[in-house]
């Protein structure tokens, strides 16, 4: 199966080396970036030379790579007849997804499959990517969108599909929740995020983190999983981490209780949170940068999946994950 | 698609009832009892007729089911063309599976689907069932047989299908769960067993959860799932319950530990034990009758799932699970 892969940034790399130890018949044959120009080769690029390439570095940097540079865009690469599945992983860039949702589309069209990483096509425009996929007969995959390789997606779309999911509760984003790890032992918001940002969990801009965007993000994908209704970003009520305070989290503890971050989703609607959970609830065990999602069934009550919810090579995990439900259903 | 029942205990008639509900092109055409006698009816038998027959009373005793009574045996309804599924919802016997591993192999030989609750013919001999399976194309599916419709096996096969697994603990017997919890809260032994089979947890003959039989049977079929490696049920190491005192969970409390009684599972082997947690460990805040499984991944690190591991609607769900992934691959 000949992949085209947009981004080679932490994501991206981790993927050539998951596929570099697991020959199992994927390949890629393109690579497009925004700033470091784009290889093809429909043998299939060297992957020890795509590993050796530093961070940042051109791509055509490598002397085993140079001769496949080409100053083709991915629409011009998905135009090629090789190009089976076009995989995302690109940075997620919100409101409008930036050219991400017209290559999605375009491969879709084509009968090419889609597996992505990047949050923002199904943000911007799930239904049409939906439509477009049902129409040619690709396949649209997005398992690394929603808390890296812990298979969320796969959960709700294949382990629980006899389930009627009424209510999910979930710890989606890893940076707040290790700065509310923090916090409970007893480091004040400032110093908790700082601590975040030098371990390089967040971002200088720690908006999307602390203000619940990221959080809004994966609900807005889980509940077109979950319950087949397209809900918009901005209709994810949200209110800040910023506004806890130390105070609040010595009273929670006081009443055996502990705060958490959590994105919730139910047929009202869907809303970002800190909420001072009790300490039976599986959610409030949950620490450092690790996420979990409960579901609340008709048949089962209460199903918890918790995992890694971020990183390099958890992320391209999702994303051999889809490929192989790809190549299985092949 | 058309299904032959056997068992019709919990399980069975909360199976009829999950489908009753959900119209969704599944009929039961047979529905065989070990000693309540067997139906047969090929445009289906209904189902209200079915939900309404008392536990224990003769299948043939409601009229609008007595037309259909019939003295056939599961060899002689699966001879039938019109079975297209198998499901094995009867007691799980073991060591030798009494008549259950043969009407499996039987349907399975015939090109028939079968899904299994009953977790015994997967003990006798799931090599020559899954030999039988890849011979016919039929295929062999069996989710309700570990921690009921929490979907693990589903986890196991699909979700991580791009992970590499290499160990597993669980806690995989709600009634053991059961009796440890309310050991943590100050009971003796002998009164929390008293206590669960009071409350129908735990049978009269207790051995299969408190000596760690039913434990053993689960990681004998989790082994065939992630390691693809066939391990008998005397092989797997097992230490009773009855062996721990309330002066245990006294030391474990002052440590900061909580006792569980844990299945473990890698490439060394398998074994059941109590086991003094630490609490920040996922497995020591699953209480009562929950069941979870965390499974070590080499890319991902630890993943947890948590759910209900027993009951009759909870089982049932498994089977139809399994039963809509048949319908979705037809």
């Amino acid at each position: 199966m000949k992949l085209l892969l947009v981004g080679f940034g932490n994501v991206g790399r981790a993927l050539v080396e998951l596929l570099a130890q697991n020959r199992r018949g994927l390949q890629i044959v393109g690579l497009f970036t925004r700033t470091r120009g784009s290889l093809y080769c429909e043998q299939g690029l060297d992957s020890e030379a795509l590993s050796a390439l530093q961070p940042g570095e051109p791509l055509s940097n490598h002397p085993r790579l140079s001769a496949f540079a080409t100053g083709r865009s991915v629409a011009e690469i998905l135009a090629e007849a090789s190009v089976e599945v076009l995989v995302d992983a690109s940075p997620t860039i919100l409101p409008d997804a930036g050219p991400a949702l017209g290559w999605c589309r375009q491969a879709l069209e084509r009968g090419i499959h889609v597996v992505l990483a990047n949050k923002a096509p199904l943000i911007a425009d799930a239904a049409s990517l939906h439509a477009s996929a049902a129409k040619s007969g690709a396949r649209l995959l997005f398992e690394a969108t929603v808390m890296a390789g812990t298979p969320v997606i796969q959960l709700a779309r294949h382990g629980l599909r006899a389930e009627q999911v009424s209510e999910v509760q979930g710890i989606l984003n890893g940076t707040s929740n290790y700065i509310l790890s923090r916090m409970d032992e007893g480091r004040r918001f400032e110093d908790a995020l700082a601590e975040a940002q030098e371990l390089g969990y967040a971002e200088t801009d720690p908006s999307a983190d602390i203000d619940g965007w990221d959080i809004a993000v994966k609900l807005v994908i889980l509940s077109q999983v979950l319950f087949d209704r397209p809900i918009a970003l901005y209709q994810v009520a949200r209110q800040s981490l910023r506004e806890l305070s130390s105070a609040d989290i010595q009273n929670a503890h006081a009443q055996q209780r502990r705060w958490k971050y959590v994105g919730s989703l139910d047929e009202s609607g869907a809303r970002v949170a800190p909420m001072a959970l009790p300490q039976t609830h599986p959610l409030s065990q949950v620490a450092g940068a690790q996420n979990a999602i409960t579901l609340q069934g008709k048949t089962l009550g209460s199903v918890t999946l918790q995992g890694p919810g971020a990183g390099g090579k958890e992320t391209a995990l999702g994303i051999l994950n889809d490929l192989l439900e790809l190549q299985g259903m092949a």
